[in-house]
């Protein structure tokens, strides 16, 4: 069986090696200032849930959308009425070849935009790929944010 | 502000649509076999964490690797005592030029692979491009499996 390499970077509580460095605050945020695509994860009914979204930082918190009435959309309503839920955002960029690349936690607090959010939320358009309605913005307002890159000191 | 695509592939409660379809778990199934790069989500002292990790199936399970005395590894042991923790697989793949892609969820209990177990992991080398003592396999049994793809009709 042929060997396949780890991409291990689940060690944050380790000291930083040879190939494994810890990202400053800063990187971490200038590394997930363009946007694209990220993944979040929460809680759902069979168990946490990880899902892509295309993401935009907005004011320093990340910005995403979503169906009403989908499976985050009930999350998110538990969210709104408990606001201690927090959920992960995750950016990263991995090369299989070289094997190196670098990931970025964003963990915080996860609310939809409200009504009088709107016109802050007009700044933010986003064409969602998989078409329909997704007329529900969610911001996650980051309050812990680390990375971690793996590749050459 | 140029407008951003939004890879909203949140909503898996929503009917397939033009662009939006869901897959079947023989699909799903047959899509993460070759293994690589997964994203891996669990509940942590900060909220919910996600982190990439490389990982393989194994007569239908997910495995990858981390270092003992981790992040993850105080999670696996809450999870060893309590059965019912479960958490959440991701794999995905996705192409941002063509707007396009598929995202395979995997959800169910991990637990870490005991010593008699030892011989099983055996046949799963495993080699971390971290670096270091990444010697805690964990396995995680899949009790859900669901993947929607977007793209064209």
């Amino acid at each position: 069986m042929a060997e396949t390499a780890n991409f291990d970077l689940a060690a944050t509580g380790e000291p930083d090696g040879a190939t494994l460095h810890r990202l400053g605050e800063e990187e971490c945020l200038r590394l997930i200032a363009p946007g694209g695509v990220g993944r979040v994860a929460f809680g759902g009914a069979d168990g946490p849930v990880i899902l892509p979204v295309n993401y935009r930082v907005v004011d320093g918190a990340i910005v995403f959308r979503t169906r009403a009435g989908g499976v985050m959309d009930r999350d998110l309503r538990t969210g709104v009425r408990n606001v201690d839920i927090k959920i992960a955002f995750e950016v990263d960029e991995i090369d299989p070849v070289r094997e190196e690349g670098w990931s970025v936690l964003v963990q915080g607090p996860f609310h939809q935009v409200t009504a009088d959010e709107v016109r802050w939320t007009a700044d933010v358009p986003v064409r969602p790929w998989a078409g329909g309605d997704r007329d529900l913005y969610v911001r996650v307002t980051p309050t812990r944010v680390t990375g971690r890159r793996v590749g050459p000191a």
